[in-house]
């Protein structure tokens, strides 16, 4: 019996993983959540999985709770509460499966508590990475991927030695608007923007996919996940989402990961790594009905925030926070109807060509700087 | 420094083989071989990597050798040539590449003095899997397989387990008439049939590909050096050759691997397995060059040969060694001129109707059947 605290449990990543738990119960227990607001659903969880700890957003949602549950169920609140979810004492492994930089203490936490790691927050490895990798490497802690293209590569590289990776090949459906040239972004609708083709995802998540800042927050991550320097790194168009990744070695062999888009298969390969169990109910790949899959050259002039995220980690130190950072306001700026699409890409350059960047950041200066960035970006919403 | 026995010198498989030796002289060295007819190559590969012994067809061209060469080679000849070399006792890796059931026992004897056997001699397999995987099991000898298809399966199981497979899938290119209809193969010429759309193969392997008997040999061959079941083998056509096969895990990942079509890729990571070395001069692949993968189902009435293998696979016993040795006949005839390609699968069709099949062939009952069946199929050639 492997024991689960699960950061983020109402999210889209949140829910797949508890469905993930439900399907195998002599294999999995939630011990303990997080959840943000969402009180119903908390309540719901929390009758069918019986945790033993539960943190919430805020003080009164918590009492709430403690009301209605009584002594059964720990209840705890804030970014505390997140961090005795991260670090409860009988879990095996944390998924951190919150949205946004939040999720970066309670993943230090975790690594300090010596905890395995399933990891769905991109922030984390993105703006501290360094700081994440260091102390996983010292405390000798398991860091599993749980993001499509990462579990993809992670899954190609069982067996292989890294010493023999040429490159690793993030495939990257190319969003909501990818049939669109440059000049047909201008007047595109937040509606639009939110039809992925693919993946069924949260909302943040579909509009990076769709500026594409979302592979280049992968790249990033890839980058520490990998110990890969960012030529090693390439990013192909792949329109139809069938291959998650690929690695490509110095004897010209490439292995790839495949499958239907289901992100219960990552999660799921996170939580039962070494070992793979069946997955329920999974639609399973027919290359034969799919019938054509499709690859392209991305176009760095197309997708610029791509370009940003590349120059971002390149350079390094402190710019994955503020291009991070940056990102998070610009989109939920557009998600509020406040600016266009193509503003979001302008904002977060403005952020980047503003910044004076640190080299090695500490956590406290990554929050600074976050902060910073983020003040920066509204002031230019007003 | 790994000693390498090499089976079939001469053939496309043993050419590239010498190539990737010659690649990584630090890695590799020549250490024994065999080569047919072709006494003028034979001589070049003596003086270009000096190996110990020599084995060729006949006695007069093994006389001829060593009056050419003197004592610094030893040359000898026949079967017993082949075995002498198959087991020579500094070599590490036995590469069988010879073409045809000659390679059974030379593998067999290679196993009994525990060398490690690099497979492209499929055959042996196919016609006497059942001893040859028995030996290797008892002996605790790794057969690495060469084809690019098996090798392809071999690499996308490394870390994982047996258990968890769900099926593998072999790809295959549908040859050289994959374009055409059934009713337009009725007098295609032996020259159209030689022309493979991707792969630079021998004369008898490019017919196999072009009927798809050699898919249904690979599935044969698949059964036997991964344990499993015909039910858990497909074929999938996929015409670009660039995926060489695939595993489907019960999670509902599949893993597959890719390239462009290179044989040096596993020739060479039989060599070197587990580890990988530099493809010197390979072409990488490059799939947003490639721009589209087709897949499509494959028609048994199209491709009957591969039907044929599949029935003969599941019946198992003697019926694999007369779709083998009907199936060299029948091509031998067709490449002759003497019938049409369409009668290759009726010739094959009926050495299996009239076969009465023998359980657990011994290795003496398999060279019988063979042999009986080809004496069956010429004799209706005239």
């Amino acid at each position: 019996m492997k024991y689960i605290s699960l950061l983020g449990a109402s999210g889209s990543i949140g829910t797949q993983t508890l469905d993930v738990i439900r399907s195998h119960p002599n294999e999995f227990q939630l011990a303990a959540m997080s959840i943000g607001k969402n009180i119903e659903l908390a309540g719901k969880i929390i009758k069918e999985f019986t945790p033993h700890l539960v943190s919430v957003a805020n003080k009164e949602d918590c009492e709430r709770l403690r009301q209605e549950f009584g002594s059964k169920v720990k209840f705890v609140y804030g970014e505390e509460g997140l961090i005795e979810v991260a670090t409860y004492p009988k879990t095996d492994i944390v998924v951190n499966a919150v949205v946004g930089s939040v999720g970066l203490l309670p993943t230090l936490q975790a690594i300090e508590a010596g905890k395995t790691i399933a990891l769905a927050n991109k922030e984390t490895l993105v703006t501290a990475g360094h700081i994440v990798m260091e102390a996983a490497q010292k405390r000798g802690v398991t860091i599993l991927p749980v993001d499509s293209e990462h579990s993809a590569i992670f899954q190609c590289l069982q067996g292989e030695k890294k010493k023999n990776i040429e490159k690793i090949i993030l495939t990257a459906s190319g969003g909501s608007f990818r049939d669109k040239k440059r000049e047909e972004l201008q007047n595109v609708t937040v509606e639009e923007a939110l039809r992925h083709p693919n993946w069924a995802m949260g909302a943040k998540i579909t509009i990076d996919s769709a500026t594409m800042m979302n592979k280049g927050l992968e790249v990033i991550e890839a980058h520490w996940l990998f110990h890969l320097p960012y030529e090693q790194i390439d990013v192909l168009l792949h329109k139809e989402s069938i291959i998650h990744s690929m690695v490509q070695f110095h004897d010209s062999s490439v292995i790839a990961q495949l499958g239907t888009p289901d992100m219960r298969v990552p999660i799921q390969y996170a939580l039962t790594y070494p070992d793979r169990f069946e997955l329920f109910g999974a639609k399973k790949l027919n290359l034969a009905e799919v019938g054509t899959l499709h690859f392209q050259k991305v176009d760095f002039e197309r997708y610029r925030c791509l370009k940003f995220a590349y120059e971002a980690g390149k350079a390094g130190g402190s710019l994955p926070t503020v291009l991070n950072a940056a990102n998070e306001e610009a989109v939920a700026a557009f998600l509020n109807g406040q600016i266009s699409f193509l503003a979001i890409e302008e904002l977060i350059e403005q952020a980047l060509e503003r910044h004076h960047a640190v080299k090695q950041p500490t956590f406290d200066e990554i929050r600074e700087i976050d902060e910073e960035t983020r003040r920066y970006v509204k002031s230019l919403l007003i």
